[in-house]
């Protein structure tokens, strides 16, 4: 969750969301994004989100070796905070560890030593316990200057909307796992070794972005949130998606847990300054709309015309 | 944990974190407590810390209200910032539910807010997943004046230990709960319905407390941390323990889960000023002994002669 306040778009996952913020009324008070925000003096701020990942809901034994499932639930919780534009502070760490897991405690500790080297993030605490299911809930802290600060709520009319990277590469290894076959490389480790965005966000933010997510639940449901909190119209063209070697635009499309990073910007952005930068490829794969009678919301077009939007990334494998 | 560099006290739960950290090195970073600080300017510092709360290890279904499980699970958590002095500023709360606990979703939503309300904090974000076993994480974040902070560390050498409330309700009520009797509504209400010494802390750190640790672990367990992290040598006498009507000494020694404050403070606070503000009181334990040859550790004393620590609490049911 980590939204507060924000609408969130659609979805039964959401339901339970906003009847939990609605029982809880002004106890509730983050402004919260992908991250919550506190004012902490001095013109920072502190963003600090917190990110679950439980056995056989977002991932199966067998998948990922026990480095990579810590890997992955570090970085997908560090992935907030470049959503943010944030810059990280520390990381808290809560295993619950079953018995049959047990043996593979170190290797869990190389995986979150890892992520955490690779995000250039602390680890500052955390929390053991024994249980049945393994659940990993990663919590972190990051530090923002206010003008800096990257929202689902940002975006602008006649901004363009970019996405960082090459898209499909999850669905596609997930898929396979699915089938019981062995990934490509290539998808196998945008799946297991999600990379946050942490620099390529603050040099969004410093060239003009004013929005952002990261792509968790998939490109087209992600642009929902941002369309429901910024309370904009958006249009994405799906041929303007960019599509990993051996994926399709479907797979672009639908393709969650990504950990890209979603953004509106000015149009003018220098697409080519940022992949020299990084080495990472932005690509323009719409517009925010100027307002009309329709309201917020989001509008996919195929090839200029309007589709029904492909569905999104479901994180329950149940 | 939220442990990191600070020696703990024996126990094979620590020698897991002992392990993990050793494994991090230079990645934790964390100067950890009860939370972790960072340093945020202006004379202020963030308190961060994390805490888990899974069903059949921390409780048993039937032991408590849905309402009650949140309400401890976010009382435990809060209950870290007090053991720092720290004022609360928010909390996360990351929910694994099972479908067996769905409908309870609304009563454990209660409970969270009922928990932020007792002790003024926001609720700021969080996180559902689904599960196979009802797992709570929930992550507290407060601020501190540097030199208001509370620390395992910090025990000086001719201070007195002081410990808040009366020991032995959560041991009781534990109990008569695995023998399948009603536990006596006073020490139910201990083990049910916990509350952090916020202001109580406060007051303490302004009043000359230097080191505190809350009782999680039994108020032994409790000063053996506090020994470990502050290199120091304490001696409780255990017919000094305040007990609470119905329990023995030994009940109050081993109790856990009290969330009661242990500190170490001027011999001569003022204690009926304490109980006045409060209506808690507060009670002088031991000592923080002048350093000798056996280096740190904790003595137990029954009426003035030294004797084996009794046995600390066992948070884990299996």
């Amino acid at each position: 969750m980590a939204n507060l306040h924000l609408p969130l778009g659609p979805g039964s996952e959401f339901d339970t969301v906003r009847a939990t913020l609605a029982r809880w009324g002004s106890v509730a008070r983050g402004t919260g994004d992908d991250g919550a925000v506190l004012d902490v003096g001095e013109g920072r701020q502190i963003v600090v989100s917190t990110d679950t990942m439980v056995e056989n809901v977002h991932f199966k034994r067998g998948w990922f070796s026990s480095n990579e499932i810590a890997f992955r639930a570090a970085a997908s919780a560090i992935s907030d905070l470049a959503a943010m534009g944030a810059e990280p502070l520390g990381m808290l760490i809560s295993m619950t560890l079953p018995d049959r897991w047990r043996a593979e405690s170190m290797a869990f500790a190389d995986g979150f030593g890892a992520a955490a080297r690779a995000s250039d993030i602390s680890i500052m605490g955390g929390d053991f316990s024994t249980g049945s299911e393994l659940n990993f809930c990663v919590t972190v802290l990051g530090s923002v200057e206010p003008a800096r600060t990257l929202s689902r709520a940002g975006a602008i009319p006649t901004q363009a909307l970019w996405v960082t990277g090459a898209l499909g590469g999850p669905r596609l290894a997930l898929q396979a796992l699915q089938r019981g076959v062995a990934p490509l490389p290539l998808h196998r480790d945008r799946f297991a070794r999600p990379v946050p965005r942490l620099r390529e966000a603050r040099w969004l933010a410093a060239h003009g972005a004013t929005s952002a997510i990261d792509i968790s639940d998939g490109v087209i449901g992600d642009a929902a949130h941002i369309a429901a909190a910024s309370r904009a119209r958006l249009t994405i063209e799906l041929e303007w998606l960019p599509v990993i070697s051996g994926a399709t635009m479907d797979d672009a499309a639908q393709s969650g847990e990504e950990y890209e990073l979603l953004v509106s910007a000015t149009d003018q952005l220098d697409a080519a300054a940022f992949a020299i930068e990084f080495g990472v490829p932005i690509t323009r794969i719409g517009v925010v709309d100027v307002e009309d009678e329709r309201g917020p919301g989001l509008d996919v077009l195929r090839g200029g015309s309007r589709v029904t939007p492909p569905r999104g990334h479901d994180h329950f494998l149940a």
